[in-house]
């Protein structure tokens, strides 16, 4: 991929130390905007859930286990034990853990979002550009559905295109604007991710998220598996290094659909706000909608 | 601690095999109280930023480093690299964490909430009982600041006491009301962890909590340290295993505690949303405060 | 165990801070018999492999892997990749792991080998008293096999006696003497440590090692599982403990017990020098007889 | 480093699945001639001590630690405890530890030794090709140490030739021979790998050590650093990748230099035998030599 030209992008559009990208879309007034959609409270997690590994199950434990994002170590403290205590080791960007991608995350041209030289922002001691450092605060902003399984499953050999998008706006009585989180459902929660191909947006879907000003996507889906090899992919390969726009991966939106259905609304707040831990590539986060 | 007919407690309140503890307190029409709060989206972070410690630096590194609930590993994935990835150790229970306490954290008399006996609660093999499982959905409830730092850090031989909640309540013209997180400002946290002694809440303060129904505790301090020995920490040797209300230690409400004066009022929806990792003791969190 | 008045034991027979335990008995004419041994070189390793868990493995890697004593992260160095490293975790006392047992990894009436309370010599600061720092420079002495399943393995009813241990040196035509690692062979490398029961020795086989003055003890098994409750294990339970006998557990001594049994001795140089990591309760070894 | 024809190299010597490179050259007979060099059964350790870094050590611990390369937890198990047990996670190439690197360590123009695509060798599922499963059996050769230090340090600016290493021949009354494990003495133990720039042998010395068919290199120090951009390092760039040379990293003669110097020999039995975990891309070991 040698010409971006006609890519969509941002490196530069919030200058060369941006490490924001497009959460910069989030004002006040989007805030606002996200503030009225709290009525009642109702709030629901676009979170899968994860159960640990544990590091040690001793000679009577089962012998093999799934392979969890995270590892655990659990003792007791003090004898007799006053407290128990863990420490887990986590793998930040696993596919069965829904977790915030950092800009830093994936390499363009051997530079990072905005166009930072690789080596620069990050080494083996640590990220100094691009981080989750940027999401210290949380994200809070208006999250949007749209939802393309309310009949089944998107089918392995479709995309979601740019029209997709416009339809389902339609469909659902909604329209994306600036600093949106866009969380969209494929209905893959439960047999993506398994070594199967599954399907994904395409770039003219992203090039539509831009001209819109989604500042972060969601899904349960982004980019197709395997990728098309001889095009980056739409959302990894361009909206986070050119456009500077965080992803969610593998969030479960199956019961933000039944709530959102049921409401008949599908706007509402989007909490986002993952440890507070600087300097990481990618962190898990349970993403919380409230209406 | 033999005798605990005095003290405050739940074990039974909600059924033998209750997790939830006093989050059972927040009700829908809690949450709707906490909604009307929502009013700009303006919002604060009570987190304190954790600075991951490298577990490699290499040959021209750094040769020490401050202890850090978070060890990072670092690394390119694809040569040329393509991505870059990282791997982390978190400490749960770490003083330099803001992190939410599961109620199997604590052992009460050979038992965790609520009488669940500590072998089949918790063991190498994980937590099966009284863990982050409860957080699964996130947190979400009002919010109350009590600050007692307004005028400097709370001296380090004073106690939080009930008429002490009760004052601040009168000062800040708010009212703590069943289901609210109680957030508790000692202005401590530059000093605080540190090997030296430090304030905390008495058990009378607990026990008023306990009357008004306080689903959960979010201080920059909370017990005192060293504890006093013969009588049990207040809120971790009492509110969370025979309450069974789940703890935030080690919050940052300095912001939050600029906000409320700024704004004049000292309620706010209150998210804390962790990930969604189950069957932990603890885990990191970043509550987010909404006005 | 209250009454440990006739059980064989060695705390403050070399002083009240010893570490060394049994490994006090090897002496320079002790390690000048090990080298009367060593003739054509040949070794022979007792280690099973550990085939470490990925800690990731990507979205078309395996669902599952069994539970190892080691997870792995590997990176790429650089872009282009000019190294690879990794970063691993070590379960040190884990059943699949051939490792060597420290002093401080066995509690007795709340002490540790010679008699230091357990919070003295162990917290979760790190290990104090009774750790690898013990081993150190290497264990090197002499070794000598004596085999049980040469017929095949020793039955799950059956303990390995004082008796037992005779006669196998008789029919061996070797004498175990003070200063000698024992490796004891019950060939159940293939079937142990799933859950099942399995054989041990018996207190008159460790009283019988205490007599002859046996430094560390190496076995395929060493205490039946499930333990007898009402009285301690042998091994883990008094030898350990009391007489300060470091154990190698889960060696695999399948091709030892054919190379003696080839060369008509079974007795050899011994080295088991782990990496030299202090302050651990346990750590993995790959123990080496050489002939 | 487009041209390695005039470069030592082994790449199709053993064929082209070969992952043992120069541990080829220890054949039964160097061991025989490995095992007339130990008389008396004196042990030195090669190994430099390594303290872990306690992963948690409590709000009245330490609030810094220096850079380890193993991080430790600590548990009791049972309550009342009857045992304690640890986790480590451990830097497989850190500065700080004596460490064997596998041959998949050092990616040479995309490729492993010898010869095998990067790719297929190493990925984030695990090492393939080129691990430490050759060390599995642990490595026993004949040992020579050759001391540069007799007389203070080699200073910064002074490169080992292969002139030096024969002088050193000579003036220790020893000859290295084909299968031999190769220990080189600086005596920059105290001084190292602390940012500052250091000594190593220059492509001389390697390359009479491909002459000689040294099967190992162990030294306190190896290649200078930083590395002379512009031409590869000696050992790391040329030995390892190109000759298949197995390296010891960050060793300590000192002991060792007593003891020939003591003794009056120079050569005696080599035994490197790290734990047994294959699939690794380097992993700490207690080299010990025997007299």
């Amino acid at each position: 991929m040698n010409n971006t030209d006609d890519l969509p992008g941002n490196w530069g559009r919030w200058g060369d130390d941006d490490e924001l990208g497009t959460l910069n879309l989030i004002t006040d007034e989007v805030r606002a905007r996200a503030a009225r959609e709290v009525r009642t409270g109702r709030s629901v997690s676009l979170a899968v859930p994860i159960e640990p590994a544990p590091v040690y199950s001793g000679p009577f434990g089962p012998q093999s286990a799934e392979i969890s994002p995270v590892q655990q170590v659990v003792a007791y403290t003090g004898s007799p034990a006053f407290a128990t205590a863990d420490v887990i080791t986590v793998t930040n960007h696993h596919t069965k853990s829904t977790h915030l991608d950092a800009l830093a995350h994936i390499v363009h041209d051997g530079k990072v979002y905005p166009g930072r030289p690789l080596g620069e922002a990050v080494s083996m001691g640590g990220v100094r550009h691009g981080s989750t450092t940027a999401f210290a605060a949380g994200i809070v902003t208006r999250g949007v559905l749209l939802d393309f399984a309310a009949d089944g499953p998107v089918p392995v050999d479709r995309s979601i295109t740019a029209q997709d998008l416009e339809a389902a706006e339609e469909r659902h009585g909604v329209r994306v604007e600036s600093g949106d989180a866009l969380v969209v459902r494929f209905g893959w929660v439960e047999t993506r991710y398994r070594g199967n191909p599954s399907p994904g947006v395409d770039i003219d879907a992203v090039r539509w998220m831009h001209d819109r000003g989604v500042s972060l996507y969601a899904g349960d889906l982004g980019d197709a598996h395997p990728p098309q090899f001889g095009s980056p992919s739409a959302l990894h390969g361009v909206a986070l290094p050119l456009m500077g726009m965080p992803l969610i991966d593998a969030v479960d939106a199956d019961e933000l659909a039944s709530v959102c259905a049921e409401l008949g609304r599908y706007s509402f707040m989007f909490v986002a706000a993952p440890p507070r831990i600087h300097g990481l590539t990618g962190v898990p986060v349970n993403p919380v909608a409230l209406f």
